[in-house]
């Protein structure tokens, strides 16, 4: 029997193990699943025979050899920083890794070892980084042999509520790391656009914004850039693009609200503030605002952006409750701390809602003299079974390309990400089977256009 | 014969070690002038008997030790990092040190040891830190034995181009480390007004100003607040002070204009720009700015700012050639390190300039049931022996409370700043005596001035 182990239980891990549980009978697999918590992993077994919890402390490298050792394959869901003592493990044991974090430093290191005995270290298998690396690079390595000349790459993607559930001023619930949200733009956002480096700094990255249009599903949503959209130029064999720019959907306005937090300085992670456990949120925000105790916070907050008191941007600052007189009641909390406390509060999932995972891809190119645009759409609901669209679109990935390298049809070896048509072309098409899927459309352009 | 030892031979000790030369046959010194490199050292002995220049490296405990063992006093001029080995050397010889620099926290982590053994850690005994709290702690303690309630305390201080040779749109040249002016206020400023913490991130604290008047020096300044006014609050004895602030002073205009500079994102140092070698300044300010091939970079500047094409503050960028198609000429530079490779160019001293200190304190207070505003002010200005006025105000405290300890009037034992009467009441009278002095100015003020 092939042993499999998978290590991570997390909410995010569902769908990975479902699918790998549901083949298991027919495939003759049997699944461990390990989590630092017991319980946490077994609640995951429902009665599937070849499965087994278990918990062992990955930080400790004998136990980690120990549990890789008797198992042909491992999944991990890990937290990205725990991911390499997993690695260093699966090198020495000789067995295959899969996970959906980005390639780190240490991990990239552990490439020509890997390569020496044999062994596959495949990384960034999620949704992004993964579906997306994979959706992109098939499209490009197409339109490569049909000769044509890419002008332009850009890549969106948006983790948000599926709009049957959209029903806060904001139009954005937590379906996703509340902390990475809060941090989210920190940073110099950097791109290409028609062969110029563009820099644009954290307090100008929502409002540098693309709008973004999906058939079928209602509503306008906007794109802001990411961090380094220049990470994967190299790796997508697009050196000589002019444009390339890799962004963030988010709901109409949701950018321009948010950048009235940031403009008040509550996203900041970087200083605590004084006596946070009795300071009122009116205090809060009062404390980023010039001293005058004549006009209410809420008119100093509405003078300060250069908006109206009954604009949109103040409706959703007044609905998250900043100008309330509650307390904070948090010891030594920096802004950012603060205002993720806040948002959990208004952006908590509510029993039953559903999420939904939007990734468009546009290409501009040119082909025997013409022009075209490219648009290339995922859109992933959340189901009823407790697979969010964010633990499907990361999980099922990883899973799919466990049971491929199973089957012997991946055969790479070393640190590698999804690039590769031997991955991306299988795991594609067994991800369009459980409905993940793009929607790819082409529109002839005005030769202008290619350069805009 | 007393034994002198001087660490740190830069053009900022100049002020210090003369001092220390003059007076070193009356008072029958032995100065030895201590740098990593001898020639610097040896140019500052001008023949004086009694000193010798050296050289040994710091970094080595052994030669730090070895030093630190013939000399009485030492006086270190070192950057601050390089303080806490030689404040090693003198606990473990038991010799007393006198710097210009921050406390440390391993500086502070040496006080328990140092009064064990009786020895004198004097820090913070230049300009600011230095004058500023002897100045302030002056003027505090006499308020306080006059039973006076004090309500508010700010402190302005500014390193400056002398009026005379003011001759640039800017009003401002580099009269001290251009790196720290490139990073100033990088973080969040923190102060009290009125019983409220306010706190200014980055992108607002160059436009949190406060006008600063001058007596007897002509044009208008401006004032943004230091990063944590805060800091010294306990020391100062004002824990329940309603209002504390301190700034930087700047001439009037300079702030909204280095404002513009931070919004398009030159002065960042956390990354580095791609092709900074061969890219021009113009090139640099571009890649800040939205793609748009039809506006030239000026219009696109002026319009992100929104100010006129004609305005002071476009003037001012205009002027230092910020749309000049001139090559960078650095490779793999942050955005601030080309800003202060093109500020180097510009606010550069010329020959003969000379630079001006300026420092405020305001305090505000009732006393016998009236209210008054206190208004001390120095004015410092650099002479023509090469002694800056920012060598002077760094270097003579020092000299002098080296002096005083060698007289004995100095007792105090461990890490000390100088806000004990003992230190600044003689540092301050013998300051003055040198032409370091304070104007103070008294007014009586509406009670309703005393909060506002």
């Amino acid at each position: 029997m092939t042993q499999i182990l998978i290590i991570g239980a997390g909410r995010s891990a569902t769908s990975l193990i479902q699918y790998m549980l549901e083949k298991s009978q027919e495939k003759q697999w049997h699944i461990r699943i390990a989590d630092i918590d017991t319980a946490l992993a077994a609640r995951h077994l429902k009665g599937y025979p070849q499965s087994e919890a278990l918990s062992f402390d990955v930080r400790n490298p004998e136990a980690c050899k120990k549990e890789v050792s008797t198992a042909d394959i491992v999944l991990s869901l890990l937290p990205a920083h725990l991911h390499l003592e997993v690695a260093l493990a699966c090198v020495h044991e000789g067995k295959t890794l899969i996970t959906a974090s980005y390639v780190s430093e240490e991990m990239q290191k552990l490439d020509e070892e890997a390569q020496k005995k044999g062994v596959l270290l495949l990384n960034e298998m999620g949704l992004d980084p993964g579906i997306d690396h994979m959706s992109a690079k098939k499209a490009i390595d197409e339109l490569r042999q049909t000769k044509s000349k890419i002008t332009a790459f850009k890549s969106y993607t948006g983790g948000l509520i599926a709009p049957e559930y959209d029903n806060n001023p904001w139009h954005y619930k937590f379906t996703w790391n509340p902390r990475n949200v809060v941090l989210a733009g920190q940073g110099t956002a950097k791109f290409l656009q028609n062969g110029m480096y563009k820099y644009v700094p954290y307090q100008r990255v929502f409002t540098t914004l693309e709008s973004i249009h999906i058939t079928n599903i209602e509503g306008e949503y906007e794109a802001y850039p990411n961090r380094d959209s220049l990470k994967y130029r190299e790796s997508y064999g697009l050196e000589d693009i002019p444009t390339i720019l890799r962004g963030t959907i988010r709901k109409k306005g949701f950018p321009a609200a948010w950048q009235a937090l940031i403009q008040l300085g509550l996203t900041d992670d970087s200083f605590e503030l004084e006596n946070t456990y009795t300071m009122t949120y009116r205090e809060f925000v009062n404390s980023f605002l010039k001293y005058n105790i004549k006009d209410p916070v809420e008119l100093k907050v509405a003078r300060f952006l250069n908006v109206a008191l009954d604009s949109d941007c103040m409706q959703k600052l007044q609905w998250l409750g900043l100008f309330e007189n509650k307390e904070i009641g948090l010891s030594r909390a920096t802004p950012a701390q603060i205002l993720q406390k806040i948002l959990e509060d208004k952006w908590a999932l509510a029993e039953g809602d559903k999420d939904m995972i939007l990734m468009q891809h546009l290409l501009k190119y040119q082909q025997a003299e013409k022009s075209f645009l490219m648009t290339s759409t995922m859109v992933v609901f959340g189901d009823s079974n407790g697979n969010t669209a964010m633990a499907k679109t990361v999980g099922l990935p990883m899973a799919i390309a466990a049971e491929l390298w199973l089957e012997g049809k991946i055969k790479a070896k070393g640190v590698k990400i999804p690039i590769e048509a031997e991955i991306y072309e299988p795991v594609l098409k067994r991800l369009a089977q459980v409905g993940i899927q793009f929607d790819e459309k082409i529109t002839q352009i005005s030769t202008d256009l290619l350069y805009e």
